[in-house]
């Protein structure tokens, strides 16, 4: 059972999860990696370890719960919302809670261990995309929804109930819209007030313009920036040429943001020597309100740098690397050319 | 020399200090505390090691930069903003960037080397807020900063150019209100346009009521409460009970403040083990707009927990930790009776 509360003060919802508590003694530095003994509760052949499944590509008609997939999305054992509830709300004098509505899945990325984006095949990595949108599709249906994210943790420390070796990325659905997305949107909105055009649109011909210093690797559906006011050294935002609000492609993008995807994970893995990495997946708020003005894509943050005390009072970063030099380091760096097919 | 830049999305200012590159490959968990034999600035003896001092509390007119302190502030040696900077501002297409004015000072808590809020005298704790507010309100006069932030990171592997043992705190001063302030400021104001009152006033009020099961310590002066909508496990908030905006006070309130001080620690200390922490203190931005619906206030987090990837996205927090239990186990923890003089 969650409970969400609303500070009074910033409006900021915050997700008390009672279960977690016996968690709360772990000092970042006692994180460790799950031990590799410990049995997998994603790999192929152990489905019953994990809650029923959500969705699955699966071959020769392979049944629920069995083998045979190459992506399949479950239930999170300990989710932070939870979508068996009614959606209760009430005031405490100054203060608002309501109950932790929504949802929480985990994308199992693949059915090998150790696999990884840069081990895997762009067609399963398509595969991985084809997952989020059809959650995103489907948990879009329910109303009391508001926001989707879709969150990856790659040995970072965080999400730590999770076996770390596993490749896999969180889903959550929000009966909110969460303050950093509410915040891209308001502001995505005042300039389409003022310009009657989409900022997003009008950061992408200003970084494919001359001199292109910001721009890593581009396409014609795909383009991988180091944006100009990074927060992170090495920040990349992947970003699609043409407008669309909220994650969604077919065949031929979602190959492309495939190929798009390996070029960023190459070119970092070869700057940053295998970095971990956070990525989230900004995409429209529910509601139909943001079509116009929201433009969906990826934020990349390799974790290199820790967030310093500054940063948590103000909400200002610190970053020690412009992105022209991050940009100029990706796009240069020898990386061995890329497998496609 | 560092630059700002403006995220066009958001309107966060990001600074960019290039001078700290050479320290982007520390990965979190390399971080290690100074070894003990390194010579510390911070140390009495030790004043030629530092920049000049802008300000001490000395005894029997001792001179500047000599020893004889017992608080001394001097400039950061590796600034993420700096005074002595002319204030420029230019637009590149749709970005905007200005110049890196402001001001970053080091607070030297203490002239022993291992010394700690818990073995210091309220006295010497009174020092040290007495000297934030000298170096408050004479940066205050200059009209180009706009917010000044006093931060305070505890063996948390936060800032870390610094040697790890020596008490001390940072000041930035900036030329800009940060996000986080801002936000606080204009949910304030929407509360006063509203209620024709402080909204922390208004929770003051409603957490000094019964049940009180959110307030750890209290006195005439200051509260010392887990904040009904804590971001961080066991989160703390000390706030003035009269309506103050900027960080101030006189000999008795500030008497008050190191008393409620101490509460802190000692209960923190005693159910936490000594954790790392953090806090700040968020004041009114230097404008006079805010003087009536903003107050000022001190949030601490023990850094027991990691922020996870939903946060990082989102903005959206999740506590494993209700306040309520929070704050009874900070008020019933067997502390030693504290020795206030």
């Amino acid at each position: 059972m969650s409970e969400l509360r609303k500070d009074p003060i910033t409006g900021r919802w915050i997700i008390f999860i009672e279960e977690r508590r016996h968690r709360r003694r772990h000092l970042p530095h006692q994180y460790q990696e799950s031990p590799e003994e410990q049995v997998c509760p994603f790999c192929e052949g152990k489905e019953h370890l994990t809650p029923p499944e959500i969705f699955a590509f699966r071959r020769n008609n392979s049944k629920p719960n069995t083998t045979g997939w190459n992506v399949r999305v479950v239930p999170d054992i300990s989710p932070i919302l939870n979508v068996e509830k009614e959606f209760k709300s009430k005031g405490i004098g100054i203060y608002d809670t309501m109950d932790g509505l929504g949802a929480h899945e985990i994308v199992v990325e693949s059915n090998i261990h150790n696999d990884n984006y840069d081990s895997m095949s762009i067609d399963q990595i398509k595969d991985i995309f084809r997952a989020y949108n059809q959650r995103i599709t489907d948990l879009s249906k329910d109303v009391r929804l508001k926001y989707i994210l879709i969150n990856k943790n790659f040995r970072s420390g965080m999400g730590t109930h999770m076996p770390f070796h596993h490749p896999h990325s969180h889903l959550v659905a929000y009966p909110f819209i969460p303050h950093i997305p509410e915040t891209e949107c308001e502001g995505a909105k005042v300039f389409w007030n003022y310009h009657n055009r989409c900022i997003y649109c009008d950061i992408i011909a200003q970084e494919l313009n001359e001199p292109n210093e910001r721009v890593i690797y581009s396409n014609e559906e795909f383009v991988l920036i180091a944006p100009f006011s990074s927060r992170y050294p090495y920040e990349m935002w992947i970003i699609p040429v043409k407008h669309s609000y909220i994650f969604s492609g077919n065949d031929s993008q979602f190959e492309s943001l495939a190929v798009t995807f390996k070029e960023f994970i190459n070119r970092m893995n070869a700057v940053l020597s295998n970095p971990p990495y956070n990525f989230i997946i900004h995409s429209s708020p529910l509601s139909e309100e943001f079509r116009e003005y929201y433009h969906w894509h990826i934020e990349i943050r390799p974790r290199i740098s820790q967030v310093i005390g500054f940063e948590w009072g103000t909400g200002t970063y610190t970053n020690a690397v412009l992105p022209e030099l991050a940009a100029k380091e990706m796009r240069e760096v020898d990386v061995k050319s890329i497998d496609v097919y």
